[in-house]
């Protein structure tokens, strides 16, 4: 065996496709396993985007696109940021990829000298650590854990600032906890950064999944910011096309441009059907999308109220996306058979093995305390799950 | 403007994406412009194919697919190895990606390390120097001239062999030259190959069409080599499926194994129902993949012969793939209106302004006496195309 690539090598899978690759085997195996690992809706993409897709096919749209994404998709990005976010971008400043990843990867890619600092709080998504250091960057952590409701305060982030501070990457509403910041909070750590040379990314991939009525605010929105600010989006989330692969990005043209050479040597345009579908989803209805986040947060108030009824479980109320975190650490140290629960892997493993039911590890979000239980599944299932979760905790002594 | 990535920003953007665009600038204009820049087949997606994509978006097959892809499209591509190539590999030696673009890519970062030499021919293909640069490895370039058909020798690769070389890329049909290799000629590269521990990276991308009965051999095949090549194939090319963006790589698994991690935090799966339309293809008749290639034979000897024609152009004849690249140096030095012609940009944008036909300077694949013209277009433009360039080179003096 020839070495590889030190770089590459040290990448860690993501803990969230072992986990759902175990529960498959199980499943397999002829076992009665509940995931909640998923990390994508459980509903189909909306019929009218299908539709659009089909008369791409049936059009043979499907040819190579322009490298950065169809005119009609990229004036149709143009519009939702208008619309939406009240930014106003030019063709040339944003670029379409195989899924807002790559979006990131690319913009990451495009920014870093090795050595540069990328800041970011956890719990943060899995891919951003292993992100960082492909681009040979130094991640710059900042923990907020449940009791601030997984939320970092301006003073944090400029503690964290140093000459290197290259890039701040900020997620809200955010995988894995599901903490939306208001805008009068991001305003605040926007107030730090316009004081800095620091790129912004700012991850919006679950701007149409909040609750409470919650306001989304992007730091591309604050004064001086929206050329510092790279604002990453895409269709998977809001839509439910996540196996679809289209996400973008929209920032300063001399940014863009250098993402965009670089994937014009690494993959080329995104799936020109996959772009036909994202242009009718962006400029179609948004009957889907309600009725979805809707659903969302109903099943955000079952499981909340699930999760406080069970004893010793920290979990702040979740202000978007589809996922519960909360700390189940006051179970660390305790056994089953003989077997002590002494990190979020270890507990997860014993939920899977015993109560048959799947979550991620918190440690794979940079926070060992938790774990991640997604509710992009049914109200039937939530309820068995939390049973489960109750009565696997119980077990323990 | 804060730095950029030096090594992203030292990427070149794509010649053949510039003259498109250029071309399509002129068209706008109202220009009669025939452009022969095309990298892709003029047919449509066989239906049968367009069909299975239909089915699968009617069945919501539109979620997340396993990051190295589906299991039946994983099944069908090691059946299409065993059938054609007589080669087998194990599901966990497969891996899909977005085009086969973004195969050689992710293998290229898995295996090098900074400096690392990778050895292949000019004329190559435009993103092989620009994936060397971002790897941080040393491209050796091993030159071959129309006088040798675009092809090397074993003594030249021999030449070639430094302790530093890790990577040896190889590609059979050529794109831009159209050389295709004859099993007895890749034999004795692979005997070269075998005494090193040099990994071959086996473009295979236009397998499928090639000429004149030239049988096809993937140094995979050779003994000793299936464990170092990684072997690159697709959907593209022979399948007319550039849009939907599948490509794969097959190998050793701990290769294997390290460009899907990078994957997993890059691009993750390749589109869901692309891969289900590549599935389709791969399993499905052969009869329109026949009459594709029987098509570009004939439009070969079509442009081979108007060639032939015109005085002090050098082409060999292309075994595959559909381009021809010719020599038109004797021409150099030569001028039109007091404007001399010095190089094949100064010879394409030339002949793009005096007789509106677009091709791509040489200069892109590492020869700059040559241009490439693809013929992946109607039998009236290659005529058209072919009276035009007759008469712009006619014109210098």
């Amino acid at each position: 065996m020839t070495d590889l690539s030190k770089l590459v090598s040290s990448v860690e899978g993501s803990a969230t496709l072992a986990i759902t690759a175990l529960v498959k085997k199980l499943k397999a195996e002829g076992k009665d396993v509940l995931s909640f690992s998923a990390g994508e809706p459980d509903f189909p993409t909306p019929k009218f985007i299908k539709e659009a897709a089909i008369q791409a096919i049936n059009d043979n749209f499907t040819k190579y696109t322009a490298n950065a994404g169809t005119p009609d998709l990229i004036a149709a990005i143009i519009a939702k940021f208008k619309n939406d976010n009240n930014l106003e971008y030019g063709s040339a400043e944003i670029l379409v990829s195989s899924g807002a990843k790559q979006s990131i990867y690319n913009v990451l890619m495009a920014i870093c000298n090795p050595g540069d600092e990328v800041i970011y709080q956890s719990p943060y998504w899995v891919s951003y650590p292993e992100m960082v250091k492909l681009v040979q960057g130094k991640s710059v952590v900042i923990d907020a854990g449940p009791e601030s409701g997984y939320k970092i305060t301006p003073a944090q982030l400029k503690a964290a600032i140093t000459p290197k501070s290259k890039v701040f990457i900020f997620n809200s509403p955010s995988n894995p906890s599901g903490a939306a910041y208001t805008p009068e909070e991001i305003q605040a750590l926007c107030a730090v950064l316009a004081e800095t040379d620091i790129i912004t990314i700012s991850d919006e991939i679950y701007e149409k999944i909040t609750f409470d009525g919650g306001q989304h605010y992007s730091p591309a929105q604050y004064p001086g910011l929206r050329d510092k600010t790279v604002v990453i989006n895409g269709l998977s989330k809001a839509y439910s096309m996540t196996g679809w692969r289209v996400g973008y990005a929209a920032g300063p043209k001399y940014i863009i441009d250098v993402a965009a050479n670089l994937q014009s040597h690494s993959t080329s345009n995104a799936c020109s059907v996959s772009q036909k579908a994202a242009t009718a989803a962006l400029t179609g209805p948004t009957t889907d999308l309600e009725m979805m986040a809707t659903k969302f947060q109903e099943r955000r108030d079952l499981i909340i109220k699930g999760l406080s009824e069970i004893e010793g479980i920290k979990c702040p109320v979740p202000g978007g996306a589809f996922y519960a975190f909360f700390d189940v650490s006051l179970y660390y140290g305790k056994s089953f058979n003989n077997v002590s629960i002494k990190s979020s892997a270890d507990m997860c493993t014993y939920l899977l093995a015993e109560e048959n039911i799947g979550l991620v590890p918190g440690d794979a979000f940079g926070n060992d305390n938790c774990v991640r239980m997604s509710f992009a599944c049914s109200d039937k299932n939530i309820l068995e799950g939390l049973k489960r979760l109750k009565s696997g905790l119980e077990k323990l002594t």
